[in-house]
């Protein structure tokens, strides 16, 4: 089945937009964990059983893994989510981008080894560079457009001829690389503006959104600018405000606590979009 | 002692500019290798065996490694060259790019984890994202400015006020990102031109040249377009034209000799430059 449809799927029998990141960051989990064999594991086990109802996605940051030397617990991790909630997309957030042959590797890293449905990817290589993920027709590709972060200005508002880089790399995930039906873009709840200008390039095309909860980005907004005529097409990514919700031995009831909160306030944003 | 003293230092000691890339793909390994516990290792010692007196820098691709999850190995394989030959910088190419605390998990991941001189960054996120690896003020950080392959144009010639992505990097590089003097670019052979745009921009600013050899690009172009006046200033690399010189039994010596010839090329170059 083709990841859009996933998504859809998940979207319509769960009833959420919510996507929770899993970014196992060895500082602050807690305590309680250290005498496990795979700490990193086990909080994403507990978080993901402890949310998986409340989601239209899981989305682990490779980063978090790979810098504890732990890609055998993302492992693990993916295989959890695989098992027991098969209907859940997998999203590996790696923001890949290489030329042909290394990039064919990369995606053969997210989507082979990890068994992931979607991967993340950087467009600054250009069109080539992203063939070899795009090449995989099931599978979703997640192209950043517009990121979270203050510095995101810095290069994606170089403009040409009255239009941004974000704006251009909307217009090719639309019309250039989208022929399997398989691209997705990155955009940033900081940034509502943008999200509507992206939302009138790409059509119905699903936009994953970060920064909401720990930077700052709302909710109310990234509905009212980035949602569907049918109050879908948004996956809005929380993982700190989620995964760190509590510290003490509650806390994937804290975490679980987190998401409901969220999902039910995104719910209640799209409502009122008359959803 | 900084990147850029370790690496002036092997141009000097190694008289060579030439950059061996270790990119192990798989269905390429001599057939002799299969009975090893670790034949991604042993590949990359052999070569790393063959051709440590011919290079001034070696470049570990890490999405082979991740293909083949054999992240062990490549740390047997950085280990090896910090062993053995310690003067010798290792580049982890990996062109990580993520916003702030996610970044720095991915400097971990190369300078921690993996005891890497030096990794490969992507600009696109912005500044900000480049900072937690600037802030490893010993380590280089590598910033992707004109890649190598084809659909580099696609992004990297967006044109604002008459200037192009590539060469606002390369100023933004120069300018206001080297405070620690830690910064250099990656700039495709195949591109001789902006190659001789860049060092106009950048200075004396060590420039990493991927693209001669099964890419096409021109050695004498590249030394005559990209070296500084005193006939360095460049890491030419080249990974599959020297990998895989050769496929029998002597394939260690078939790759020694691909780079020896690269080496003596590019030289030629350099004293053709008044070098």
């Amino acid at each position: 089945m083709k990841f859009i449809h996933r998504l859809e799927q998940a979207w319509a029998a769960q009833r959420s937009l919510l996507c929770v990141g899993l970014d196992p960051d060895p500082a602050r989990l807690p305590g309680q964990l250290s005498s496990f064999a795979h700490p990193i594991f086990e909080f994403g086990r507990a978080i993901v059983d402890a949310t998986a109802d409340l989601v239209c996605a899981f989305k682990p940051q490779i980063a978090y893994y790979a810098a504890a030397r732990a890609e055998d617990q993302l492992e693990m991790t993916i295989s959890h989510i695989r098992r027991h909630y098969p209907a859940i997309p997998v999203i590996l957030d790696a923001k890949r981008g290489d030329v042909g042959s290394t990039a064919e590797m990369y995606a053969r890293e997210a989507f082979e080894r990890y068994q992931a449905d979607a991967v993340t990817v950087n467009p600054y290589l250009g069109f080539d560079s992203l063939q070899p993920f795009l090449d995989h027709e099931n599978k979703g590709v997640i192209v950043l457009c517009r990121t979270s972060n203050p510095g995101a200005r810095d290069v994606q508002d170089i403009a040409s001829d009255g239009r941004k880089l974000y704006q251009l790399i909307a217009e090719k995930a639309a019309r250039d690389w989208n022929a399997n039906d398989n691209v997705l873009l990155v955009v940033g709840a900081t940034y509502p503006q943008e999200l509507r200008e992206i939302r009138a390039i790409v059509g119905d095309m699903p936009i994953l959104v970060p920064g909401v909860g720990a930077q700052g980005g709302d909710v109310a907004a990234v509905l009212a600018n980035g949602a569907t005529a049918d109050g879908t097409g948004l996956l809005i990514s929380s993982s700190r405000a989620v995964l760190y919700a509590g510290s003490g031995a509650d806390y994937a009831q804290a975490a679980r606590a987190a998401a409901l909160k969220l999902r039910d306030e995104i719910n209640l944003c799209r409502k009122f979009q008359g959803a």
